[in-house]
């Protein structure tokens, strides 16, 4: 994490006057006023604008994407956070000759406050007022000379790369493809080396599906859509295909990737990585791996395929961004290769080296088989959180007792205790993102990270969010629950019941297969809904195995209405299924556990029509002081009662052979049955009072 | 209804070999088998090839909208029923010079298999293994010598064009615009009349704003987005905007349009209709239109506007496809004119007259106000259902009595007697469409109407499903409801209960603006997804105000996921609330109420955030012994009371001012409080069994 604060320092932020413009969605420093988090990108900003003299352009738009459209990038790729100081996942950075704007969702916002130069303006995407970057664009370059808009074609999806274009026109402007990258040309010191780390030949054990096979399915697929050739450019894609690892990607989230691309073809398969004449025969780093790079591929020591191979082998190529441009060019000019897939992710270079007519562009059958869970995988998902539930009770029965002690606990020392706590767990190769491990207001910053400027003390007196996950060799975990070690006011028990009933109410939904996730997240709302309350983000996203923490193309959220790459929920998918309620300057509660699609089994059935529902993987706990069981309903009560029960059993039973006990007597306090063990009925007017008397007791 | 049955009579079937093409997905007649209700087009689609040869085209595709993309359409545009015998809403045709295919939604499989000739060939659109049009097309067109697709520009709307344009291309097959359309060529005898109603003008006190204010905002609202025109081709748009009603439309549904199209630009506005010379000094025939035509629109006899006009003024211009395309070539030339706005439902011609660039294609600001009813009209449509439900009230008590007498009920008397009764009712102008009256197994085809063949008797053994509605001068209704007047199977018991279970939830939904109707869908599937049962129609269509009985833009439907049209729910609008489940051969349920989108409050608010809710403008009890009061939540029986209530006080008054005793009592002893006198709690090992005891009783 470090890097991508290297570059940034406190400093006194001076006033100026794009506020009046807008007042209300931008947001400035206050004049004069020390604001200890912002960064000041002066420096920067003022280089880039210089080279955009040079280039005779009026605006520069900076994304956050790599070469690979990934949602993470390394710090090597973090241009927007370097160009403006904000580090979150999602914006895209504009400059102007006098202007600098960025553009980020509402779950940023406050994060985005904290952390943007103070000569930025922060753009609410989709508050009312808010424009869009080229309406924006429009009003600014209206009275200049310089109309062109210049970006990158390397850091743009092909689909973002048209958008861009077609709204710059309705205000009569152009955008301009610059290369190289104008950032890549200021961005010289402190820049993080490009990454490069062991890549480590995964075991089938772990996979399930050994890459031959996987191949074999790709080919399958290719076939029965006419495509001569594939051409994969996400990192995890290249990753499950292949069957190895590395650890490329170390910031936010720790995607056990290598920076590569590859071409499938009905008889070939290219793959390009960094420093391959080292890499092929570099003795793997993983205890588990067995084998060096060149005997997994059954590829020479240059990256060859023996002539006489009997074997499938891979042909492994140097990767390089001009290179890989290069032979997509020569693919597409091959008279013999007529349809070439594309996935919807690959950036606006490679789309822009094939003629419109080859190219078939929809998830690539890696991304849908990778997103289907072969049994194997399956099995090691479930597994793994149970051993990262135990190392997360172990973690949160020590803190609470810490802190209720009047330890000093904070944000950064909790992170760095659960981060030890889960290596010590089988299997562990590290946290799977950085924890949001955040207290009181900060929980509030939907995706905060702490740092040593922002880090705050956990105490009693306020809620305590973590978020957080690993990597393990048989899976990736991400789960989150909130703590609060003193009585909930009304208002926050009333909250964090109806977040847990919201997640309750999507872990147990059932729905006709065929449905998009955006079509059952209101379920997981509804609770909060019903009271005026809602939460600034999706209720859930895909979850790899062993691969990224947010693994598409399906997600569940209402944000995700209208993009062309999603896919209906299906068998053997796993999604987060985690609303939560945020209430600016003052809390977060977030619950998160991870669920797995599979085929239910229901009263009744019709013919052709598939019941799908939920399972959930992740065994751990709730506060049961912060729960108000009068508002949830039956059903729901039951759903926690088994899930309780189920978690006593996996995960107990895991802290009793740890010999964790302290934990594991945590864990019982918390999942004692609940029973309704009386009932009452009050009858009035016109309307039925049905009080339910609990009792929180052992069965 | 009754030319839509004119060209059609019962035939001897023959077998064909199609079906082992595809088994299981087409639908044959039976060798030799008599099928009364089906339609010999033999004739037809024998002339059809004949001009097909002529044009040299080895495919004609028949798809169902007229020139102004109406959802339904009059007799005379019912080319599809004419050339295939299906006359359900939905459906294309598509006709080679060996074969004939019918693809259509799963709602209409059942009328389809009833009513298609019996050389065609049924596709079930969605189902697997069913191919689309143009990959049937690619495969029966490979082996012949002309491969272009004929079609008339005039019937497709501009992206169904460009989809069937791309698609075919990519079978290799090319697209051919086709004029005269080949249907209007061979249908000579025994076609409906081109309609040609009196129009009237729709009084203000109904309308609630001039057409004047509507041109007003609808000038504001193309100014907002730079248009220089605006062209409106959809009939509900015309007779919305120019508050004129007439009654071209009549058949499946009595919309009360007349054919007309208009062009608004800042200084100027064209309407065209058919004989206007005739119709703009005709006498209204509507006893409530105190004006005529030339009278409203502030024009001169001849459809001209007066020079020193000082008062808004509408140039009213003869009505034909032909001149005005040439109009629109005209103004798309005019060097003045950049922008010109078209709906996403105008057609291809029109869409294709005019340059790229200078078109902007979005919802037309006369959709979007209409929408959204101004008060006048809410309250005319709370009115209304209030009479609607009155008449419905009056006819189910007979029913009931009748048919439990012995009496002789068949779906269409039933039908023609509900029809009678609402025409009683104050400002009824006729019935919206034509009532789904349908009996036991009929009551499974989602979109039956019956005929003299299909017509079935009513009787106490078989669910009976009456869908239907009223055109009122001061709102337009649409309500279903099922019955059974025997004690009900614990199947069909729960069926009934599931089914309102799931309205009520839609009905109590509270969420967000913003969303669509497509992400709150599934909250009224959930009781009956529970039990693994769905419906395969959408949830609810938006209802115009003495419009359409299906409104756009919204839709409250799953199906609806990716239409770029779709518009989020948004207060002041109007939409069906209509869960149902459908048992092939069996049975088939549908409760339907129409519901008002507005604000509402809730306990705690967001800041920016407003939350939406519906209220119910459908007063009309259900069937209590269908309903399970055990598997409902306490919450859904607290809405039910409260329905209850407010139709007994609203519904039951009206039935006493109207001297309809037994409809009163009728309602009366429906609509008595469900109390839950008594709670019982038991105890079951891992889970909990609350066991409610309800009395059905007067409060």
């Amino acid at each position: 994490m470090d890097f991508l604060y290297r570059g940034l320092f406190v400093v006194l932020c001076v006033s100026h006057s794009y506020a009046s413009l807008q007042p209300g969605n931008w947001n400035t420093c206050e004049n004069g006023e020390f604001v200890s988090t912002r960064t000041n990108t002066s420096s920067q900003v003022m280089a880039l604008r210089t080279e955009m003299t040079l280039k005779k352009i009026g605006a520069y738009i900076v994304p956050s994407e790599d070469f690979h459209m990934s949602e993470f990038v390394s710090g090597y790729d973090q241009r927007r956070a370097f160009i403006s100081g904000f580090d979150g996942s999602m914006g895209t950075a504009v400059i102007t000759a006098t202007h600098a704007a960025l553009w980020t969702r509402g779950k940023y916002f406050l994060q985005a406050e904290t952390q943007l130069g103070c000569d930025w303006i922060l753009m609410r995407e989709r508050e009312p007022g808010v424009p869009t970057i080229e309406e924006w664009l429009g009003e600014q370059l209206k009275e200049q000379t310089l109309k062109k808009v210049g970006a990158c074609p390397y850091f743009f999806g092909n689909s973002a790369w048209q958008q861009h274009s077609m709204a710059l026109e309705q205000q009569g402007l152009r955008i301009e493809p610059v290369l190289p990258d104008l950032v890549d040309k200021i961005w010289t010191d402190d820049r993080p080396e490009f990454p490069d780390t062991v890549i480590n030949p995964y075991p089938l054990k772990y996979a399930g599906k050994s890459w031959q096979d996987k191949v074999g399915e790709v080919r399958q697929e290719m076939e029965k859509r006419d495509a001569d050739a594939l051409i994969v450019t996400m990192l995890d894609e290249t990753a499950w295909l292949f069957n190895m690892r590395a650890t490329d990607i170390r910031g936010f989230v720790n995607d056990p990737f290598f920076y590569s691309l590859a071409i499938v073809r009905p008889n070939s398969i290219s793959l390009y990585i960094k420093n391959k004449d080292i890499k092929l025969t570099a003795a793997p780093k993983d205890p588990e791996s067995d084998v060096n790079m060149k005997e997994h591929l059954n590829t020479r020591a240059d990256g060859s395929c023996p002539k006489t191979a009997n074997k499938l082998c891979v042909t492994v190529k140097e990767y390089s961004y001009d290179t890989f441009i290069m032979e997509l060019d020569a693919l597409a000019r091959n008279a013999s290769v007529k349809r070439i897939w594309l996935s919807y992710f690959c950036n606006y270079a490679v789309y822009n080296m094939i003629d419109e007519d080859k190219i078939f562009v929809d998830n690539t059958p890696v991304a849908m088989l990778k997103t289907q869970k072969n049994d194997v995988e399956v099995q090691g998902m479930t597994n793994c959180h149970i051993r990262d539930a135990a190392a997360l009770a172990i973690f949160a029965s020590k803190l609470e007792k810490g802190v209720k002690a009047g330890e000093e606990w904070t944000e950064l020392s909790a992170s760095k205790e659960l981060t030890r706590l889960r290596s010590l767990q089988d299997l562990n190769r590290g946290d799977s993102f950085a924890s949001i491990s955040s207290s009181g207001s900060n929980a509030a910053i939907i995706h905060y990270f702490p740092n040593n400027q922002t880090d705050r003390r956990i105490t009693a007196d306020e809620t305590y969010l973590i978020d957080s996950g690993g990597q393990y060799l048989d899976g990736t975990t991400d789960v989150t629950r909130t703590f609060l070690w003193r009585e909930p006011t009304s208002f926050e028990k009333e909250c964090y019941t109806r977040v847990l009933m919201g997640q309750i109410n999507l872990a147990m939904a059932i729905w006709t297969k065929g449905l998009f996730g955006r079509e059952i997240d209101a379920w997981a709302r509804q609770p909060l809904f019903d009271i005026g309350l809602t939460y600034k983000h999706g209720t859930g996203h895909g979850i790899g195995h062993y691969l990224s923490v947010h693994e598409g193309p399906g997600r569940i959220s209402n944000y995700h209405a209208k993009f062309e790459w999603d896919v209906p929920l299906a068998e053997h998918m796993f999604y987060s299924d985690e609303p939560g309620y945020y209430e600016d300057g003052k809390f977060g509660i977030r619950l998160e556990n991870i669920v797995y699609v599979k085929k239910v089994e229901t009263k009744y059935s019709m013919k052709g029509v598939t019941m799908l529902g939920m399972e959930t993987v992740t065994l751990f706990p709730y506060e049961t002081h912060l729960i108000d069981y009068t508002i949830m309903s039956e059903k729901q009560i039951s759903w926690l009662n088994d899930y309780n029960a189920m978690t006593l059993e996996k995960v107990g039973k895991l802290l009793k052979e740890q010999d964790a006990m302290d934990a594991y007597k945590w864990i019982e306090k918390r999942t004692k049955k609940v029973v309704i063990s009386g009932a009452a009925t009050l009858l009035v007017s016109n309307c039925i009072l049905y009080s339910l008397m609990l009792v929180d007791l052992l069965w």
